[in-house]
C-alpha cells in the first residue's frame, strides 16, 4: 500500500476528504445550518438568533515572517482575518479565544506586544478576548484564533444564495496586499543579504517602504469591513450571497459560484485596483490587475444583490459593482480591458498552502 | 534593555501577563461571566442559558509523540480533553472546530486516521464537528480544537464557589495516565535504540504493554466524564466548584482553592489510585501516590459539594470523597498514609510547558 503526501492533493482536496469523515456527527445536529464549506460554521441559537463561529491557524514561515512583521501588527491581523470571516456572514463579532504555541526562548516582551495588537484590534471591532491556551513550540510561532459572532436568521448571508441576474459587488480596493507582500519580500531579501555581509541596514529600502506605506499597510494591517456590515444593517440590505476575499477575487468568486450553483461575468475595467498597487506592479514589472484578481489577502467583501437593490449601494463610495451572476453553464467569465472574454477557470487560482 | 525569555516566567506567569493586556476588551462585555482563569470562558446567552467555550492547542513533541501515539487515538484524545473542560463547567458539549497545521509530506491517510479518531469521539460525546482550518507546517503537527457547550445559569459550576466545610470529591482513579506515559516513554527509548542498531522490533516490550493495557489506555485514550455530568443532571446535583484534573490533583485543587479563596485538607489514604498504576510504579521504583497527586492528564473531575449532599454522591461507585474545604489561612494540607500532615504547597506542582 502506498501513501499519498498531502502536497499531492492540496489544501482543498484535503478539506474535502476530511469533511467526508466528519459529516456524520454534523448531520445529527439539525440546528447546524452550515458546517465546513463557508467562511464560518453557523448554527441556530433559539428562534431569533444564529451564531457564527470561525477559526484560523496562523503559522510562522507559512502565513507570516517575523523578519518583516512587527508583533503588534501580527496580533492585529490575526484578529482582523477572523472578524472578516464573521463579517462575510453579515454578522457582528462577539468573543475570541486565542491559542499560541511559542518557542520557550522567545522574549515575553514580544508575546506581550502580540497581545497588545490583539487587544487593540479587538477593542476597535468591539469584541472581547475571552480566553485561550498557551503552549511551547519546538520551532516557530503558531497563533490559533477562534471567534464567535451573531446575527439573525433573516440577515445571515452565506456563500450560497446568489441568483441569476444578481449584481456582483466588491468593497474597497484590491491588489494592495500582494503589492505590500512584494515590497516586504524584497526588503527581507535585502536584509538577509546585508546581515550576511555584516553591512549596516540600508536606509534607502526603508525610504522606499515609506513611499508605499498604503500597500504595506494593506498587507500587514488589513481591516475587516465591519463598517460595511454596519451600513447593511442601517440600510436593511441583506446580500443574497457573500464571501470575504482571502484567497483572491477569482478564487473566492469561484467558491461563491460553486456553492450557489451559478456562473458569473465580471468586467476587468470595473475592478477597483489600489492605485499604489499599480505603481508597485510597474516597479516589479508585473500586472496590477493580476494581483487584484488572484493575489488574495485583501480581506474585502465580495457579495451579490438583486438588481432591484442597485440604488441602495450605488451611492456608497466604497462599493463597486463589477459584474453580474449568470447561468451555471456559462461558467466564470471575465471581459478584459481590451474587450476580450477570458474563462476565469483558466486563471491562476488562490494560494494553496500545501502546493509542492 | 534586556528581554526575558518565557521559560523564565513559566506558563502561568505568561498567562497572567497576557490576561492583563486583554482585560479591557473583556470588561466591556457584561455578558462575559468568566474569561481567562477557568476551564472555559463563559457568557450569558439570553436569560436562561450560558455558553461555555474552550480551546486547546496540541503540539507534537510537547503534548504527543507520533512514535508511540496512533493517529486515531490522538484525534480522540484531542476531542476528549476539550470535552473534559466543558464537563468541568457542568455543561454538555455542542460543537467543535478543528484546525491543523501539517507538514506537507505527511500522508493524507495519516490525517484521515486522525479525523476518524476525532469523529469517533465526537459521535460518542454527542457533539458535531462544525468546521475548521488546515494549513501546512514547516515542522511538526499542530492540532487546535475549539469547542462550545451549553448549560443553564443555575447548573453552571466554576472553579470559584467552594465553601468552608464542603466535601472534596474526585471521580474515577488517578495515576493511570502517568503510569501509561512511563511505559510509552520506555517503549519509545527501546524503539529508537533498536532502530539505531537496525534490530527487529522487540516483541517483549509489546507484550509488556499488553499487560498494562489499562494504564496505556488512560494515557492515550482518556475519556471525559460526561457520564458524571449526566448523573449530576439526573440527580439535580450542582457542585459548588469544579475543575478537571489535567495538571495533576495537587495543582488543580490549588487552582480551585485559589479561585474560591479557601484552603483544603485531603487524606492520602482515600485517594483512588489506579491499581495497575501501583504495579507500574513498583516496576519503575517510583511512588504511585506521587503519580496520582502530581501526575496530571487523568481528566477526572474534582469538585466540591456541601456536606448536606453527601448522600447524593455516596452511592455512586465512581465518586470518592477525599477531603474537606478549610479556611484559606489553613492552606492546602495532606495527611499521608503514615498520619503525617504535609503542606501541599511544598509538593511538585503541575507540568509547565515552558520550564527550561
Amino acid at each position: 500500500m502506498s501513501y499519498k503526501p498531502i502536497s499531492e492533493i492540496g489544501e482543498f482536496g484535503l478539506i474535502e476528504r476530511l469533511s467526508k469523515i466528519t459529516a456524520p456527527s454534523a448531520k445529527k445536529r439539525p440546528e447546524l445550518l452550515e458546517g465546513i464549506g463557508d467562511d464560518c460554521a453557523v448554527w441556530q441559537l433559539g428562534e431569533s438568533e444564529v451564531q457564527v463561529v470561525t477559526t484560523d491557524l496562523l503559522t510562522e514561515h507559512v502565513h507570516f515572517d517575523l523578519l518583516t512583521t512587527p508583533m503588534h501588527h501580527l496580533g492585529s491581523k490575526a484578529i482582523s482575518v477572523n472578524v472578516s470571516d464573521i463579517c462575510a456572514m453579515n454578522a457582528f463579532p462577539d468573543y475570541a479565544l486565542i491559542s499560541i504555541a511559542v518557542p520557550p526562548k522567545m522574549p515575553v516582551e514580544m508575546v506581550e506586544e502580540l497581545y497588545r495588537g490583539i487587544e487593540h484590534a479587538a477593542s476597535a471591532y468591539g469584541l472581547a478576548i475571552a480566553g485561550g491556551d498557551t503552549s511551547s513550540s519546538p520551532s516557530g510561532l503558531f497563533i490559533s484564533v477562534s471567534m464567535t459572532g451573531r446575527t439573525t436568521p433573516e440577515q445571515l448571508a452565506l456563500r450560497k444564495g446568489a441568483a441569476l441576474g444578481d449584481l456582483i459587488c466588491v468593497t474597497g480596493t484590491l491588489g494592495g496586499s500582494t503589492a505590500g507582500l512584494h515590497l516586504l519580500q524584497r526588503e527581507r531579501a535585502t536584509m538577509i543579504e546585508q546581515m550576511r555581509n555584516n553591512e549596516p541596514y540600508n536606509k534607502e529600502v526603508m525610504a522606499e517602504l515609506q513611499e508605499y506605506a498604503e500597500a504595506i499597510r494593506c498587507h500587514l494591517l488589513p481591516e475587516a469591513r465591519i463598517d460595511i456590515i454596519d451600513f447593511f444593517s442601517e440600510e436593511g440590505i441583506v446580500p443574497t450571497a457573500m464571501i470575504d476575499i482571502s484567497d483572491g477575487l477569482v478564487a473566492d468568486l469561484g467558491h461563491l459560484c460553486r456553492r450557489s450553483g451559478v456562473g458569473a461575468h465580471i468586467d476587468e475595467s470595473r475592478i477597483p485596483v489600489l492605485p499604489e498597487a499599480r505603481a508597485v506592479a510597474e516597479e516589479f514589472q508585473q500586472d496590477a490587475f493580476d494581483w487584484a484578481l488572484t493575489g488574495g489577502e485583501d480581506y474585502q467583501l465580495l457579495f451579490t444583490l438583486p438588481k432591484s437593490q442597485y440604488d441602495l449601494v450605488a451611492a456608497h463610495r466604497d462599493i463597486t459593482v463589477i459584474g453580474e451572476i449568470t447561468e451555471k453553464e456559462e461558467g466564470m467569465l471575465l471581459t478584459d480591458i481590451f474587450g476580450m472574454t477570458i474563462d476565469m477557470a483558466e486563471m491562476k487560482r488562490g494560494f494553496d498552502h500545501f502546493a509542492g
